[in-house]
């Protein structure tokens, strides 16, 4: 892909595999989770981590926002701040999140003091912040695209957890249903973005790079709860110890 | 430390307090480094990606440099850029270490481009320079002052590396030699000043956390390094794998 710039549809088929490749539903943190192998305090190390991701999310989206040069623009990327942070307390998918660490036995404040993260949780969120607000704008729309592969992966998350899980319900589970909805929206407008505007081959490298860097981000998630929560288990001095009982 | 401030006595000995639980000579990855207890490729692998620390290190430097308000601090710091950078091409820390990968037999060009680094590393590193961008100059210093306990881990890695390693020999490395007396002259340095400039309980308390946070990018360098490379060895798609032969 360096020196000539291919079709939109080629372009396309690039991102695909790169997701095919590298999402995070091929680590085996993840399969370990929907297969019903973790326990209740490796789920709850997981939703404790992911909040940090899930909080910083609208901080992403509104420094994309804050760069996009017109209002058409704005008003579709504030969608997605409208998703998170909702329209009332309680509404949005931060709270709903909040919503899994309450059903899964966390303390709500020990969760929003981000305390216990994994530093490596924080280095890797932070990078897609950072990701967001210095790369070029194509790039950073096309460092969303890891949505094209989400719906897939939340359904099998909500009925692998359902499933294997006792301390899983649907209430607790309620982040996942409107993602169901919304990533599938999110991710045609920014495919269809980087179609129409990733013309050079140079811009080509650089979205499948972006998408490259956020399944890294992603991945780097997984491996540091694995590495620290699953068997032998190296829990980094200050992260969350689950309760002994 | 909340709510009152201590002597610099006493904050110089939580400091050291940190040290003695989160530095990363207390890692499982760093015990098998010095033990002998790893292969020449995970030997690269610690090296290759260190490099990125390596090479970073002026950039985070500089970026210190660049917000201080005095001369006389400015030259102070200014000698940890000479260290690391040199006075002329294959001189300095960056060049020094450049040796331990080509003695490691890893191409240099391969580790010059960074193509095979873990994700993991680049959002740690980028952490740290990002912190030392955006925090109080004083808890900029103070994320430097790990090089207090670094003495004691580089006798032990190069003894220990030098006994148990055939493909090592005292030419690779020599990055460490010079880092004996320089790491002791630079957190010298950074000790006064964090004792005279951290007064109050929240500086004092900023200044604890800046230590934390660097022994959380050191520490979380390795587990992704020991999560990926040693067994069973998941290496995240994309970065470096060892040659089979």
């Amino acid at each position: 892909m360096t020196g000539q710039s291919v079709s939109p549809d080629a372009l396309e088929d690039a991102l695909r595999a790169i997701g095919a490749e590298r999402y995070h539903n091929l680590h085996p943190f993840h399969r370990a989770l929907h297969g019903g192998t973790l326990t209740r305090p490796q789920v709850q190390a997981w939703a404790l981590n992911r909040y940090y991701y899930q909080c910083r999310i609208p901080a992403k989206d509104a420094t994309l926002l804050a760069r996009l040069p017109t209002a058409e623009l704005r008003r579709e990327w504030r969608r997605r701040l409208v998703d998170h942070d909702g329209d009332a307390p309680g509404t949005g998918g931060v709270a709903r999140w909040l919503k899994l660490t309450d059903g899964l036995g966390l303390d709500r404040a020990y969760v929003e003091s981000l305390d216990g993260l994994l530093p490596a949780t924080r280095f890797a969120v932070d990078a897609y912040v950072a990701f967001v607000r210095d790369r070029s704008i194509l790039e950073a729309i096309a460092s969303s695209l890891t949505e094209l592969f989400s719906p897939t992966i939340i359904s099998e998350r909500v009925s692998g957890m359902l499933r294997h899980y006792d301390f899983v319900t649907p209430e607790t589970l309620a982040y996942f249903q409107p993602r169901l909805t919304q990533a599938p929206r999110d991710s045609d407008f920014a495919l269809a973005y980087v179609r129409e505007h990733a013309r050079t081959a140079g811009q080509q490298t650089a979205v499948l790079n972006a998408l490259k860097f956020k399944c890294g981000v992603l991945w780097a998630m997984l491996d540091a709860l694995d590495y620290a929560y699953v068997a032998p288990g190296r829990i980094p001095p200050g992260a969350f110890r689950p309760d002994p009982s």
